[in-house]
């Protein structure tokens, strides 16, 4: 694991970000909760992509699908036969691995390959296929009739609802459907703490366009993605796109471009999301596997066709991993023997937006001081502390990216102004104390 | 199922709100998909619970945990051997029932005994013990060690993650920790439509506080949580408190009282949100069978004890089911041959706040009400309409529980001006278009 995220993963455990799950019972396997701090940091980036993504646009519209669909879904969309990883296991030491993993010496089933964990030769067996699905058995029994998965995509959710959301909201072509929701893999080689894990999120939008019209869409798709992501404040030497040569297309797609994040060290560039161009692909096999009709009635030429896709498919875990990573930084601060770490998080993002202080506990200030944050908490989260020196509290808010500081002293009383501290210029301003809920809503919305 | 479920059922299809998942595929037992406007009320109804249980309160902190959890979670707080329901099977047809489904004649088991569904006499088996949770694989091969469950609720996240919230938040007792979240529940006679359901959500909050302090706090957040009922337009006479007698608890409940909606029809009142007063039972258990202690520290007094906990649980789609039938209404109007059907939604709460039209499609009304809609999309949802008869897209308005319906007129261009439609009077009143977005916001905070 790169050193930035070892130094993540207990900055978030620590500070109320991300704990592993379980971990009173010794964790789950890539299964991590989002704390305090966590979920607030989500949240914003979720209700971002679908204030952008569904709200402010009238040409896309939302959706929430289940996760346990009809298992004639994942047949038409070919995960009950393709989604499958070929695994090894060792008949000595019993352990299992991708048969892709590059610490297998020789191949796998001869006899000089060796086993990465115990050491012994000849004991791996030939790959056999295992298919990614989590699957688990719906009413009283137990048997094969009532097998149901845990979807590994919300896309399909999507498909299967194309025309039920086309035809109640009266949508005409182009449109979209953007849905967020947890999905599931079996991963064999989750890590790189909350980059690959076998329960997580996806924030997908399926576009539907004329046939012959989708590389346009998919340009389109393809640049706004990378504009949203940069609006996050995602550091833009470390973003860039990586597009598919067509032998690296999976066998739907007709176009891919991933945009990566450098996490750094060993994970380096790496994909948070993925705008693809699918062809009526999905809608096809969904329409053959139903029996259903499937397709767009263009009223105005009178013809009936099967719209192609272009779908944007982005990981909100792995988005919110790359904002951690870019906003961390240690600095040593002039005139300070101890330095600072601070996440520079957006200002719209960062989960809690003020931090607010009486300098000292007395001569009234930690009433007025509550007072003011119980004001500003109708508008935002704030946290309140008056524990320890001012410097150690301003330390404690910028290592959870609080980007402002307030903090009441003695002129307070007087002429009823505090300072605003600016988390990364360390700048300090007075303002009166009834106009910050105004001032920090300005900056935030600058920010 | 009551006939305004039956009536809600049909609407919430044809206009977008809930499809039945997997249609398609001739749909799926128990599990529902969210439309367009189905997600924006659920979406709206959550940020509410969440607002004012965790951002606008200081004692309350958020949490998302998995939905996979380590399987002994299941084990310490009951799951694995008490979430059971005992069933029969017919051993004619092959049907299975619940043993105490009314429609029985008999004891199961016994000679006498009659399948409900075939009318055989002595096919029923003795009723066998049925766990409800969903189990899984976790992990390439499926055995015993593998075996992961569904999360059936999600407040045992919170309890194995009580120390971590509290610790790195820096809480002191009493405080709370909410969430919201998908949990799974093998349900044998689901139904009701969205009432019941195998896949659904969860708004839950567990409140620590201190032994002796427990019910005190429990009569507290029993007041609140009907308090917030009401406040989301809930009708007052439908809504009561069903306060669970001694001999009606669950083994670990001290106190327990329900707060039932009256659905009408054969549902009738039937519990939206449970607030019990669950002792120390869970963190008591989870301590037990994990080995590590999860007492809290009261520094002032230098003691350890296990708090005891008060939890809110609401059903956040039996919540959205009860919003549905409270605004659904069937109205005559004056004057007029055909009645209307309107969703008297809150106006908070409503998927889409305004209806933007033009009376004519011509002189530039519909560029002005276009540029309307457009400026109005970046406050909230509008849906623009420019097709048939302008009473007609007022009706289609109602149905879905838009409160304000902005028209452009003959006058519009002369003066500016348009008119605005409250759904609930009818009263029209003539607003500059360039105060629209302030005067509709008004008019939803002030709703």
């Amino acid at each position: 694991m790169p050193d930035v995220l070892e130094s993540l993963v207990s900055l978030c455990k620590r500070r109320g970000f991300i704990f592993q799950s379980s971990e009173i019972y010794g964790g789950v396997g890539s299964v991590w909760d989002y704390g305090p701090l966590g979920i607030e940091l989500k949240r914003n980036l979720q209700d971002r992509w679908w204030k952008s993504m569904v709200r402010a646009r009238d040409d896309i519209e939302g959706l929430d699908s289940g996760i346990l669909m009809h298992p004639r879904v994942w047949e038409a969309s070919g995960h009950v036969g393709g989604f499958v990883d070929p695994l090894v296991d060792c008949k000595n030491c019993k352990r299992r691995f991708r048969a892709d993993e590059p610490t297998i010496k020789g191949t796998p089933g001869a006899p000089d390959a060796q086993c990465p964990s115990c050491g012994m030769k000849g004991t791996l067996s030939e790959p056999r296929q295992f298919n990614m699905m989590f699957k688990t058995f719906m009413g009283p029994v137990e048997e094969t009739a009532a097998v149901v998965y845990l979807r590994p995509e919300t896309a399909q959710g999507t498909y299967v609802n194309f025309l039920n959301v086309q035809q109640s909201m009266r949508k005409k072509i182009p449109f979209g459907i953007a849905q967020i929701g947890k999905a599931f893999r079996n991963e064999i080689t989750p890590g790189n703490f909350i980059f690959r894990t076998r329960e997580f999120e996806q924030m997908e939008m399926q576009f539907f366009v004329e046939p012959g019209t989708d590389m346009q869409w998919f340009d389109y798709w393809r640049e706004e993605r990378m504009l949203w992501h940069r609006g996050l404040g995602l550091r833009e030497d470390r973003l860039r796109f990586y597009d598919q040569r067509k032998d690296e297309l999976a066998h739907y797609a007709r176009a891919a471009s991933d945009i990566q994040f450098d996490f750094g060290g060993s994970l380096g560039f790496a994909e948070i999301e993925g705008v693809h161009n699918r062809g009526d692909f999905d809608l096809a096999r969904h329409q053959e596997f139903s029996g259903k009709k499937l397709e767009y009635f263009d009223q105005p030429n009178n013809r009936r066709f099967l719209p192609f896709v272009v779908e944007t498919a982005v990981g909100p875990n792995r988005t919110l991993l790359a904002l951690l990573v870019s906003a961390y930084r240690e600095e040593i601060v002039e005139g300070e023997a101890e330095g600072r770490t601070v996440l520079g998080f957006h200002p719209a993002l960062a989960p809690v937006k003020a931090g607010v202080f009486p300098l000292v506990k007395k001569d009234g200030m930690p009433e007025m001081a509550e007072k003011i944050a119980a004001d500003l908490r109708k508008q935002f989260p704030v946290f309140y502390d008056e524990s320890g020196a001012i410097g150690r509290r301003y330390r404690r808010q910028d290592e959870i990216g609080t980007p402002y500081c307030v903090t009441v002293d003695g002129q307070s009383s007087v002429d009823g102004t505090v300072t605003i501290r600016d988390r990364d210029t360390l700048a300090q301003e007075r303002v009166a104390a009834e106009r910050l809920g105004e001032v920090i809503a300005a900056r935030i919305a600058a920010g």
